[in-house]
């Protein structure tokens, strides 16, 4: 028989914002009702249950902590319930679960036990970034972080503009954000002038920024301010 | 001085379910006061503001259809009534805007123009395919159509493979809802048995189906009905 219960992915926010910014009510009014969760970090977890208002009061809430010690034993006896019907949410430390997380290995453990996964729309700052920079989305990649020595690093960004010409493929990367400066000289110094490179910063808060310059025209703009702030890097060669 | 207005890019329904389930509530309420729109489909752009319903009457709201033959030219002029303020929503056939589709370009003359582009959170078939797959989202690449032909076809499968082996990166591709069953029949043909592989298919309606198996083991289960429903096709290559 199949199992009765599901694993909800439920998103949260990527920053300071109210949910009805970010969150569909269907998703709200769920996340709302569920008493057990599995997080990557419970004190943000919390925080994100507190914003949106829980049925149960907060320290009935059961928080499952998935850190890197947690193997899949563990994850099978948590989600063991779901088994006999049930539901558990999955939450990410920012935007959707399950996307550059460890969460992606519980949703495997998940479909190995033959338990239904529910995905919920919120946000993504690769998404968000990609519908806004105006760069091709009809082929993307996305690749996480570039390496950190300089030398290596700008060997990526070269051969990652290569297959973005070949490919016709926008490339996305992020960045630890106290080194995004850094980063943003690095794509200005390794890639072409006629590359299309875009910043987007901040992502669904007042603090927004998305703008879209070739390479050679962000080498003449002041740069934007990027310390510390969380911002994806999205490039397409030119053709 | 900065263009005073807003492009806003709006993400309509995968499918045939309920806004709540999808859109976030302040994307809806900016969506229906909205009275100019850029539309891939006029007539699906109407059907998804008659769905979110309208402050203005239907037939007041301005929609420029944004096909193949629109040039920059014309997008500049749509677009320049935004350099004075006011706001204009572009909508996509489906899901999020200026992801594989067309409305890329108009956000790009956006940028150009130096107007400010405002991505809303809403359904991605392609990001919550991912989230729901289990297979690890560090690294992704979205390929859109592979070749129809046979031969080029299981030639590209077995390259993406390779990469997906190389890079730890899951692949993601779709294709022509008629030709759905093709696809599902050649990707358990050319990819080695270890390798996982997600179908993804009807997200957001009463019709989803999420399911992640190697493909030694699709070979022994029954093939998932997917005749002319979207689908979202995902592998990651065993290590």
């Amino acid at each position: 028989m199949k199992p009765a219960g599901t694993l909800h992915l439920i998103p949260v926010g990527l920053g300071a914002s109210v949910p009805a910014l970010w969150l569909p009510q269907a998703a709200q009014e769920l996340a709302s009702r569920l008493t057990t969760y599995i997080a990557e970090n419970a004190k943000t977890a919390r925080a994100f249950l507190k914003l949106i208002g829980t049925v149960s009061p907060l320290q009935e809430i059961t928080i499952h902590t998935l850190d890197n010690k947690v193997d899949a034993q563990r994850m099978r006896a948590w989600l063991k319930p779901l088994m006999e019907g049930g539901e558990i949410g999955l939450v990410s430390e920012a935007g959707c679960p399950a996307v550059a997380d460890p969460g992606a290995k519980v949703v495997a453990v998940a479909h190995a036990m033959g338990i239904r996964v529910a995905p919920w729309v919120g946000p993504s700052s690769i998404l968000l970034s990609l519908m806004a920079s105006g760069l091709d989305g009809q082929r993307f990649a996305f690749h996480g972080y570039a390496p950190v020595d300089p030398a290596a690093r700008a060997q990526q960004l070269k051969t990652w503009e290569i297959d973005s010409h070949k490919y016709e493929q926008t490339q996305i990367l992020i960045e630890t954000p106290y080194r995004n400066d850094a980063m943003f000289q690095a794509l200005k110094q390794a890639l072409k002038g006629s590359t299309r490179l875009c910043i987007a910063r901040s992502l669904t808060t007042h603090d927004e920024l998305i703008q879209t310059h070739s390479v050679a025209d962000w080498k003449t703009q002041p740069a934007p301010d990027l310390a510390k702030k969380p911002t994806i890097f999205l490039f397409l060669a030119g053709r």
